[in-house]
C-alpha cells in the first residue's frame, strides 16, 4: 500500500504529466471507500480548470470487429504527429470474463509501449453507473494530464454506448461488411448515435465488399433524421492492417470538430453533458440509497413479481414502497 | 361537481362499459390531487385483472404528415370490423398550443362519434412524467372498459416517443416520401423504435414517390439491428384518403402479434414493460421530492451554472447538494 498523498501532491503531480500520479488517481476516483472518493473530489476540482481541451472520441463495435487493431493503428498514427493519447475503456462485463482486460493490453502492445500514449482497462467489479461515473472522471483526469485525444472504447453490446455518448464529443461505430443483420450483434438503437461509421477489415480482397457496404450504409444513413448537430453521419472503409482510411476516419472527426465549432453546438453541447452527469449523479445516489433500504429490499421482491404478473398496478406498488 | 363516487362505483361502471364512468376514471388518474390519486388507485387495483387484453399501438409522426386522418381511416375501419377502440393522446405540449387538442377531435369527427370508438385528449398542464403515468393507467382502464385496441398517439418530435415505446406492444411511424432530412423533424433514435414504417399520401399523383420511399427505407432498415423480437420492421405505403394500404397496416400489426405472441416474446415484453414502470414511478417520486425541498431549490441554479461551466465537477456538485 503506498504512502497516501495529499490532493495537492496528486494535483500537482498530475499536472505535471506524471503518469504514476495520473494512474494513481484514477484508482481513486474508481475506488468504492469514502475516503477516497473525498480526496478524489478534491483532487478534481484542483485541475478542473485545466480539462476540457481535448477531442473526445467514442469507439464501439462488437468483439470481432477488429476494434483493438483499429484503435491501435489510429492511436500510434495520432501519437506519430505529437498528440497526446489517452484510451478508456468501458466494458462493465469486463468483471466476468476477466480476460478481455489483459486481451486488450496484449492486442495493442505497439501502442501500449508507446510514450505518449495512455491506455487504461475499464475497473472491474462495479455497477453500470459506477464504471460510467468513475469514466468520465478519468477521462477529466487524462485531459488535465496534458492528453488532448482521448479514446472511450465500449462493446456495442449493451447500455454503456448511451452513457458514453452521453461524455464524448464525437461517436465512432465500426462494422464489417456483409456480416448480415443478425451477426452484427450492434444494439438497436447505437446505429442513430453515430457520427460517423467505418467498415472494418477493408483488406485482403474484401475491398470491394467493404465499398458496397460503405455505399449502403451512406444511403441508409441518409434517410435518417440529422443530429442536433446538423451533422451528416460519413461512412468510410478502413484497414487496420495495411493503413489504408485510417487517416481519413481522423480527418471525418476533424471536419465534425471544425463544424460544430464553428456553430457552437461544440460548446452547447459540452455544458449540456456536465448538466447532463450533476443530475444523473442525483438520480443514480437517490436510486441506490433508496433500493439500500432494508425494508424496501425485504418487499421489493414479492412487489415486483406482483407488478410483474399484472396483480398489482406498478404506480399501486411504487406507492406501498415509497 | 359531481357526486363523488365510490372506487366500487367507478369499477363497476367501467367494467359494465359505461362512458361516463371511464371519463371520469381518466380524470382521476390525470388529478394531481392526493384524495384523487388514492382513489385511482383503488379503481386501477380493482380493474386490473380486467386489463392486458388488447393490442397496444404507438402511432407517431410530425404535424403535417397526415396523423389524424390515417387514424381516423384505420379506426373507422377497426370499428366496423367489431373492434373497440380507444384513441390516447401523448403531447406535453398542447397545454402550450391548446388547440391540438380541439383540433384533434375535429380533425377526426366520423371517428369521434362513432359509439365504439373513445377518443382521450392529452391532459394539460402536466410535466411529461405526469402525461405518461396518466397515460399508461388512462391505457389500463380503457381496456377494462372493454376496448380491445388502444393507440396512444405522440407527435415524434419530442422525449414521449420513448415513453410510449414503453407502454405499447406495437410502433408505428408515419413518414413522407422525399420530404428530405432536415423536413421529416422527427428526432433521431426514433426509426429505430418503429416496427413499422407508413409512408402516408400515397395518392394524387404521389404513389410513385412513395412506392420509392418505400423501398429505400425498407432497404436502409435492413441494414440496422434486429429489435430482440426478431421482428424485422416492414415498410409500407398508405392514403388515408382513398383507403389504399390501411388494412395493409393492421395486417402488419397482427403478424407482428401472431410472431411475438409465438415466440414467448409479446408476454416477456408485457412483464418487462410493469416492472419498469414501477422503477419509472420510484425514479420519478425519488427525484420530484428531492427537488421539491427549499435548501436544493435554493443553491441547485449557482451549483448548476458551476457545473455548465465547467467550474465544479458534477460529482461533486451532486455530493454538496445530496
Amino acid at each position: 500500500m503506498p504512502k497516501r498523498l495529499t490532493a495537492h501532491e496528486y494535483a500537482d503531480g498530475l499536472l505535471a504529466g506524471n503518469r504514476v500520479r495520473l494512474s494513481q488517481a484514477i484508482t481513486l476516483v474508481e475506488s468504492t471507500l469514502l475516503s477516497d472518493q473525498e480526496l478524489a473530489q478534491q483532487v478534481l476540482d484542483a485541475v478542473l480548470p485545466h480539462t476540457g481541451r481535448s477531442v473526445r472520441m467514442g469507439i464501439t463495435g462488437v468483439p470481432g470487429v477488429g476494434k483493438s487493431t483499429f484503435i491501435e493503428a489510429l492511436g500510434l498514427r495520432l501519437v506519430g504527429q505529437g498528440h497526446q493519447l489517452a484510451v478508456l475503456a468501458v466494458d462493465p462485463t469486463s468483471q466476468r470474463s476477466g480476460g478481455s482486460i489483459l486481451g486488450d493490453k496484449t492486442r495493442m502492445n505497439q501502442l501500449a509501449a508507446h510514450p505518449a500514449a495512455y491506455i487504461r482497462p475499464s475497473p472491474a467489479g462495479r455497477s453500470l453507473g459506477g464504471v460510467t461515473r468513475s469514466t468520465r472522471e478519468a477521462l477529466l483526469l487524462c485531459e488535465a494530464a496534458g492528453h488532448d485525444v482521448i479514446f472511450v472504447e465500449t462493446v456495442g453490446v449493451g447500455q454503456s454506448e448511451t452513457a458514453v455518448h452521453g461524455m464524448v464529443d464525437f461517436f465512432l461505430l465500426l462494422m464489417l461488411a456483409g456480416a448480415g443483420d443478425e451477426l452484427q450483434g450492434i444494439k438497436k438503437g447505437i446505429m442513430e448515435m453515430a457520427d460517423a461509421l467505418t467498415i472494418t477489415k477493408a483488406d485482403h480482397g474484401n475491398e470491394q465488399a467493404a465499398r458496397l457496404a460503405r455505399r449502403e450504409y451512406q444511403n441508409a444513413l441518409h434517410l435518417f433524421p440529422l443530429a442536433p448537430s446538423g451533422w451528416s453521419p460519413v461512412v468510410t472503409t478502413s484497414s487496420a492492417l495495411t493503413g489504408a482510411g485510417v487517416p481519413e476516419v481522423w480527418e471525418v472527426v476533424q471536419q465534425y470538430m471544425q463544424h460544430t465549432q464553428a456553430s457552437g453546438y461544440f460548446q452547447r453541447r459540452r455544458q449540456e453533458q456536465n448538466l447532463h452527469w450533476l443530475h444523473d449523479t442525483i438520480r443514480q445516489t437517490l436510486e441506490a440509497r433508496f433500493y439500500a433500504q432494508p425494508d424496501v429490499q425485504q418487499r421489493l421482491p414479492a412487489l415486483e413479481q406482483a407488478v410483474r404478473e399484472g396483480s398489482k398496478s406498478a404506480f399501486g406498488a411504487a406507492q406501498e414502497l415509497l
